[in-house]
Formats: C-alpha cells, structure tokens, sequence
C-alpha cells in the first residue's frame, strides 16, 4: 500500500453494481460467508479426506533470512527470558525437584505472518462489512474484528487450484493477473471440480520465492501477481458462495487493479461487501507438490486464527487432512 | 513457579525408574509421541466425526478482565496502528480508489495463551527430550523447538473426560488431585473408552473459573488441579502411547507434587521423557456442555501452533469436529 | 483517568477567561514557556551552583516492587538478548579477539515513568497548546509533541518547595490539595523567593510513599495530591512565567478539582494554555533531603527527555546541580 | 559486531600489560571514573560556562528515513494508543470536563540510540569491570548495569575535539583511525588544552553522515572510524584520568583494531579495565559548528541515562551548556 496517488474511479463507484450479503445472516452477523460452513458442510470436508496425510499451511516465523510481510510492517521480534543460561549463571529459578524451563516473548504484528484478516480490515464509504460504522475500528475494533472468525474456526471441503503449474511457472510474475475462468481452466487440467461452498486455496508460487529472492528486489515496486477484479468475478464467488479465499501472497490479489488502477478492489469486492474470508501469505507448495503427485487435490481444511479480542486480523497455521 | 524451596527429591531421582522414549523415533526426533499420530491414526480421528460440529478451544487473548497466564507472565497487548481515526484526522493513507484499512501489533509471552509446550520447554539433569543438551535452548531454542511440533501438525481422535463433572464440581479446588484410575472411572461413567493414541483432553473447570474469580484470591498461593505424578501414571502414558495432552489449566499437572513436594513432575515424566506433547490452558467447557448433551465425547482434534522459530511453545487455537 | 462521569462545567468553560500564550512566540511555536529560559536565565541558573553536588531526578525503572505508572498503562519490561548465559552454551557471537557482551531491549509506555508531557499531550475543544488541530496527534504528533522539547532540553534556575515538610508531614494525603499561596508560605518558611522564570520541583512525598505502600490500596479509587486548579493560581503562573513545573506525582496537580469536578484542569489551564512543560513522575526525597540539611533550595536544573519523534511525552533523567 | 573470525589474540593477551582500576574506588564500585567528577570537578564544569548557550546531543528517535543502530538492533518502533482519531470515532474515554489526550508505547534496544554503556557491558576472561563475574549480566545485570551509572549522572566539564574539521574531512572514512597524539594535535589547532578529569567528547562526522548516506552502503562490511589501541593511548587516557569517552559513532572506537584484528579493544581496555564510561550515537554536528564559529569548545556537560534496573545500557539526552 505504497501509493499516494488519488485514482480516477474510488473503489465504491466500482463495485457499485456489485452484489452484497449484508444483513443476510443477520445485522449482528460477523462471519460472513463462514455460514455457508454448515455441519453437512463439515462432513462434505471430512467426507474429502482419504489417506490421512496431513500439510500445515503457516509460513515460518523468524525464519533467517527474513519473513514475508507487507511494506512497512515490521518483522516479528522473539526473545528468550529463560534458558540454561540464566542457571548455569546461577541465576535460573530453583523449584522444588530442580526442574529448569525456558520462556519467551513475542512481537508481532498481527497480519505479519499467514493471518485471517477480520472482516472489517479494509473498507470503503465509512462501513464495513455488513454495514458497521467504520469508527469502530477506532483503538480496537468493536465490529468485524477477527475474534467472531477465531471463535466459529474453519472447517470445509479445500480444493487447491494450482495456477503457477496451470501456466507451467515455477512462480508467477511480478502483478501477472489470473481470473475465475483461469481457476476453472486450471481446475479442469487438475481434474477435480470446484464446488459451491468449497474453500478456495490458490497458489501463485509467490510466498515460496520470497526465500530464494534478493529482498530489495522482492519489494522494489511492490506488486504481487493475484485475481484481478471484474463483476464476472464477483458474480461468480458470489454464485459459487466461497466461504473462504487462501492464497501464498501477502495480500490474495493483484495488488492494483491493472484496468482501474483502484488499490486491493477484492478486499472490498469479496471480503467486505460478501463477507468472504481471506487468509493470506499461506505455504502451500509443500501441499500443491503432494497434490500434484497423487492427484488429489481436494481435502478438509480446518484452521481457527488466534482469538485476538478486537484484532484486525490474526496468525493462523492451517491444517489441512487429505 | 513461585517457589524457591529446595525438594529432598530431585525431579531426577524421582524419575530414574520410569520409562524413556528417547531414540525411538531416532537421534534427530523433535516431536516425540506425535509420532505415534500416523496416517492410519488420523483416520481413525476422521471417522470419530458424526455430525459435524466444530469447536475451537483457545481462550480469547485480552479479555477484558485479564487473560489467565502463569505468575509472573505479562498479559499480552495488542495496540492499533491503523484505524478509521487515522483517516478522520487525515492521517490515513490514500490510496487509488480509497480503499482504507486497520492494523495491529501484539506483544505476548509465548506461552501466555492456549498454547503448545516445546518438547524441550521443561526438562532437569541437563538434558531435553530425547538426550538434547539443555545449553541449545540459549537465546534460541535449538533442539526440541516447538517449530517441529507447529511443521507437523496435530490430526487424530480427540477424547474429553470430564473430571469436574465426574466429581459433580463446577470446578475442581485448589490443588484437588486425580489420576489416570480416575480418568479410567469418569470415562467409564461418560459411556466411552480410552483408545490407545487418543488425544487426551481432561477439564477440570479450572480456567473457565478464571473469569468469575476474584483474581487475586486465584492467583494466591498459586497451586492449580490436576493429574498427580505417580509410577503408575507415566506407565499408563507410556503403555497407552498418549500422544498429546490438553488441559484447561495452566500447567496440565497438580502445581506440585503432594507426595514429592516437586515441581511439575510431568512436564519431565511425560514431556521430557516420553515426548508426551502438552496442550495447557484450553477452553474446554462449551466441548464438556456440549458432549453431556448429546453423548459424544469423542471428536476429531487437529491443532498447529504458530511456526515461532525457537519458540518455546507457540499458541494455538484448536479446532475440534464431532 | 478512571472516571467516565459528565462533568457540569466543560473545562473550556472553567477556563474561558484565563491567560493564554497563543501566538506569543510564533505560529510555529511547539515548546511554550520554555522560551523564557533564554541564555541570561541559563546564566542565572549557573549561577545558582554553590557547592557541585549532583542529583538525579528519575525514579528507577524495573522496581522489583513495580514502578509507579497511571492507571491502565503497563509496566516497562526489560528482556535481555545477549549475555554471559549464551557464551557458557556455546551459542555468544565469537569475535576477534574474543570480547564477550550484554544486550538487551525496553518495551514501555512513553509516559511510563519520570518524563516530559508534550504540550500537545492534553486538550480540549479540538485544538492543542498555540491553536493546532487536535487531530495533528492522530497515530503520531505533528504538532507540539515531545520531539521540540527534547531538541531544545531544558536548563535554568530551580528551586524546590516542599509542601510535605511545610506541613509536616512524610507525605500528603490521598486527594490533598495546595495552592500557589501554600508554595509563597513554604518558600517563605524555607527561607527562599521565588523568582520569575524559576523551574518550579514541588515535593508532595506521593511519588516516594509508592514503594512502600500496598500497590492495591495506592491504586483504589486512584487520587492524587497536587496543586488545584483557581483563576488566581494560573494568573500567577502566568505572572511568573513559569518555564517548567515537577512534581513527585503522577500528573503533577490533584487528580479532580474538588470544587469543578472537573479532571485535570491544569493540564489545560498551564500547559495547554500556556505552554507550561509539565515533569512528572519525578524523584525528590533525596534532593529535598540535602536541601533542607544544607538550606540550600534553589540550583542548576538540567533535563532533556528523550528525542522521541512524534511522542506524546518522553522519559528523563533530570541532572540538578546544587 | 558481525565477523566470527578467530583473532590469533585474545583481547586478554592484547591488554595484559595495560592498566586498570579495579578496586580503586572499592569492592563495590559500579561507576568507574565517573568517580573522578567530585564535586570540584562538577564546579570546574559550571565554570565553563560563559554564555549560557545551550545544545542536547541524542539522535532522533524515530527519524523518516531510519535511525543509525549498531547492526542486528532492531529500529525503535514508537505507537500510539489512544489520540484525537479516538475521540472522533467515539471511542475516547470522557473525563469530568472533557479533557482529551494521546498517549503512546516504545519499543526499543536500550542500545538503540544515543546512550551509555553500563560498565559491564562488555567484557573478557569471564571478569566484568571491577572483577565481577560475567555470570551477573545473566537475564538482567546485577553488577555493574547502568543503573548506578544513571543514579549519579554525569556532571563535569566537557571540552569536544573536532577530529573531522582537523583533518579538514565533512566526515572520515570508513575505518579511518586516529590516536591521542591526533586529539592532542586537534586540540592545539582549536586552540584548547586537554585537561585531567575532562569528558572527551570526539567528532568524527560519522553519525551525522548516516542520514544523507544511502543504508544499504553505510551497513556493507560495516566498520567505523575511530580511535585505535595502543598501549600508549590506555597509558593517556589512565593519566588524564579521563571519566567519559562521548562519539558521534556506534561504538566509540574503530570496529576492529587494523593491527591485531581484534573487534573493539578499547571496550576492554578502556571501559572494562579502567572504567571509563563510554557514550555513543552522540549528535555533535550541531555543537562542533557553534564551537567553530565562537571557538569556545569547552562547556558544563551534564547526562543521565534512563534508570533502567539491569540495563546493559540506557538512553539519554546529554545538555551541553557553554
């Protein structure tokens, strides 16, 4: 979100025709498309598991050489306040049986790693999701924020479409854009079926380049590949009733819209007028290479970020059980 | 961990006779009785599933009447550095199409959650689990992280037993002890049997208390329920391959052994020497209410800890299907 | 700040015929009263030295009994990140030469222990200290925060009333009050004058009583001693030209006016208003115990708070030369 | 500190013939030869002063384009947490009167900006200064930290040598060294006498160059300009009974001596060894041109670091007065 610059068309002229769910689960509703996830939804994903193999979707914390997160947020900071230093200083704590321990402590931000963000993250016109006044966000957020999405969890049917192979790349390029015709051409080629309801895993092979790229060239201009908005687009997630979007960029789309230039239009588009959830900077090249090996490529996906009261997002490490 | 008073019984001797998983799963192993997690256990917890339920048993991070951690702990903060306020003084960035947008920071104990321990987070005689020399966990943990526990994953069948409700308590006292016969008598009551490599979730009503509680009358001469270290138990443990442990404590074992006098005996019975994960400070009373109305007490449990390179432990926010 | 009550009398009101300083140093001005302290009164301060003895006016930081901060901000923690522990496990940086190190980092509230206000850091009617727009202060202070304060640091005569010893006692009562006329009889008593342009350090004993007091009982129904707020006192700060004002407090004046209700009036009244820099938090025992062994109450004051860009209000280490 | 190549000399082999001061000043000294800055020596600084100009020499915290921090310490990272976006989102707490304010957190290395070393901050042959054992600094210094350090403050007479504007340089070179016979020289071109017991405070230009310097080039193969070891410079600065070596650079000293390979000898030689308190990131542009322009360098120098129990280090803003 590096720009400054005022586009020609503000996002909520361009999704003016655009369809909404407001209201639809209620006007206290803060899941959003998650109440698609029905239990028959839940066993349609357990249904999906057939060998037992099991993927964790989380990128590394701390990882040596840096982790991916959005420009100007910082990287997490981890620090021991425990450990056999302090007691062969003598300076460790003596219980009663002479047991030793280590501890830590943590900072982060809360988007800084694979997140849930909270349906009210982003906004357009002074209202989130389901219509909440936006100063709610103010200091914590009191509306939307990722707790309700933390406290349901996520459980479904996950299907991985795999557009980085689709095009025969190890990685996409640099804001190279895809559609949901693209996700069907891929599906196809994969074999499997997208289905109403199923939780939309898409992988760009970006997150994974991080860690073999020169950082300064990683965030020179930075621009992620991802979907591009179109009201087809829209139509269809709406159609297709997605409860969830999980990508391996930071943040689930092209992060300028290369037709209107508009900034993130999907984080309003999908995430705030649909309620679609969206788990960003997800690993999924472990996941995509078993699927490509075995062909399966559907599974149960559960995942419950952390239960951050007010959070505008929160970590997650995702389970995903083939 | 308040204590300073030295035990007649060093944690070591306590232990000499008991059983070792170390080696087992060869020289390089990190994640102990996870191991015994295989494809075939994983679904044998998928078809635990029957109706589609989900639950997610993290407690919420920054109640607003304090969070449950152990002495000494800090209670994490999280803080906006984004919001709708920005935007009303013009301070917000503007982006093309004007899409706006919340962010925050978090600053924890890593333990200062539901969270996983590190196989290496307790140990005695200068040795983690599986013979890691203790001076790895400088600075930084090395060996027995809980990054190898967070990589895997957690997938199987989950069992709750209920000691609160066996004992017809809201809540366990202070200090109120129970064994592995106990947990044999309350599963017994409840209609289910203890499979070999269930996850075992016990409530003790203990931190659901939390947030009804006087806090300074809880924290007071801080001693939590819980299982009480016997011989017996770990052989249990061991026999019955128990790959992990949750409980709603803070500590997942009596504070202090009444017989011993020593300090959290299991963490080096169970953890360091079997490799027994440990899930402390869950929330398990909607599970208990809901499985004393319908009579399922088993589920499948999957969990990840965040990826916290070195960590010590990692929170976590696991997500139970019935 | 724990009142949410509505006062009668908006504090715009109670002080709607007092003094401001405006404009009178420029529209650009961020450092108010600080500007009488011009090179002639630096002199003048000099000039107050008589005998080299130094004091340090911050109250410690990490108290093991805990460190005197407002309501509802946190304690500073301290964490190393280096230190002998790592060196004795083999995990210390090896330099040539083979110099070993500690490190370590600080997370605290700005105005966490003895510090500088910006005169931005209070309000009312949506404009701070010389007219700014309040909103200058949303996520970061553009206008009158620390940043000027701690760029021009702060030298020039101080003298020190101790209302405590003028009433005799070790420390005023909870919620006690004093006036400008209570400084004169005390100065007086002390055998002192107050000049124009004097950095004022007013001693209530508050500040001291807080390490051996029971936390939970300083904290109940939390108010403090101090100067309270009449037309009378601010026209003689005003006359005064009173440059700086410390006190052994938290928020250097009697928590609420007793007779308005109204919370922190002086806040408004002379730092707002009149661009008086506020210390606060400030330890005075050991100085006021010289002074009135020695007689000598009046000295060098030199202070600069941290150069926190943006800050609301920054740590300092006053160095007084008696 | 970035090389971990061995040295064929050990710092202690280096020094072994050098001087030191332990137990000069008792068993129980923690502030080396601040000890030297009696009261006379204090008077001797007020006697400097002829104009009363003033100058503060901290760096900014939190400057746009980044802060000079040793590498591997993190930026400070300041953030606000409640301000005027609050209020007009509704979400700002009302007080009795309608006051309003900002307030705001840091986070930091307590090295992170201009500050003191506690004396123990660095060390060798497991001794810190005055012999204590190096097993104190574990998890919080409890011997030597720079707490006694910022309960005395520093007071005393400064006199800054301009090393850069000596060699005609805006700045020197990366690791371009000098010696005392330099100041010596530098010193006599200024036309100024060092004088026993006088604070030293060096421009090199380094600091102030870090903000007009692109970083990627100011962090390649990071080494600083500085004075180097010889046994004849510890020989002077014993003699000269020197309490306060003050830089504009990060560690006071050439990164790593060019004629033994060892990283920063005088940290030993000087601090460890003799006591000499070392100051760094010191702002002295501003003050070397006003000394250049009215060719007064000599001037009362006063500081305290921040109070910070167990700190390895702490911040500060030291005022010049001349």
């Amino acid at each position: 979100m590096a720009s400054t610059l005022r586009a020609e068309i503000p996002v909520t002229e361009l999704l003016k025709n655009d369809p909404k769910n407001w209201g639809r689960w209620g006007a206290d509703d803060e899941v959003g498309s998650l109440n698609f996830l029905t239990q028959a939804e839940v066993l349609r994903g357990v249904q999906a598991v057939k060998q037992g193999k099991t993927f964790t979707l989380q990128v590394m914390m701390g990882h040596p050489g840096g982790d991916p997160v959005w420009p100007g947020r910082a990287q997490p900071v981890r620090v021991n306040v425990m450990d056999k230093g302090h007691y062969l200083c003598g300076k460790g704590p003596v219980f009663p049986g002479h047991a030793e321990y280590a501890d830590d402590m943590l900072i982060m931000y809360l988007q800084g790693s694979t997140q849930y963000d909270a349906l009210g993250h982003v906004w357009c016109d002074d209202q989130l999701y389901n219509g909440y006044d936006a100063r709610t966000t103010a200091g914590k957020m009191t509306k939307a924020s990722v707790l309700p999405i933390a406290e349901r969890g996520i459980a479904g049917r996950g299907i991985l479409i795999d557009i980085a192979r689709h095009r025969d790349k190890q990685v996409l390029d640099r804001g190279e854009t895809f559609t949901h015709e693209d996700l069907l051409a891929a599906a196809a080629k994969q074999g499997v079926t997208i289905e109403k309801h199923d939780i939309l895993l898409i992988r760009t092979g970006w997150i994974g380049s991080f860690y073999t790229r020169d950082k300064t060239e990683f965030y020179q201009d930075f621009i992620e590949p991802g979907l591009t908005y179109s009201p087809e687009l829209v139509k269809w997630f709406h159609e297709m009733e997605i409860p969830n979007l999980v990508t391996d960029t930071i943040a689930n789309e092209v992060t300028a819209d290369p037709v209107s230039g508009v900034v993130l239009p999907l984080h309003n588009a999908l995430m705030r007028n649909l309620g679609v959830t969206f788990t960003e900077i997800a690993a999924l090249d472990a996941l995509a290479d078993d699927c490509a090996a075995d062909g399966q490529w559907t599974f149960l996906y559960t995942a419950a970020p952390l239960k951050v009261a007010g959070g505008t997002g929160a970590p997650v490490n995702p389970v995903v059980i083939k």
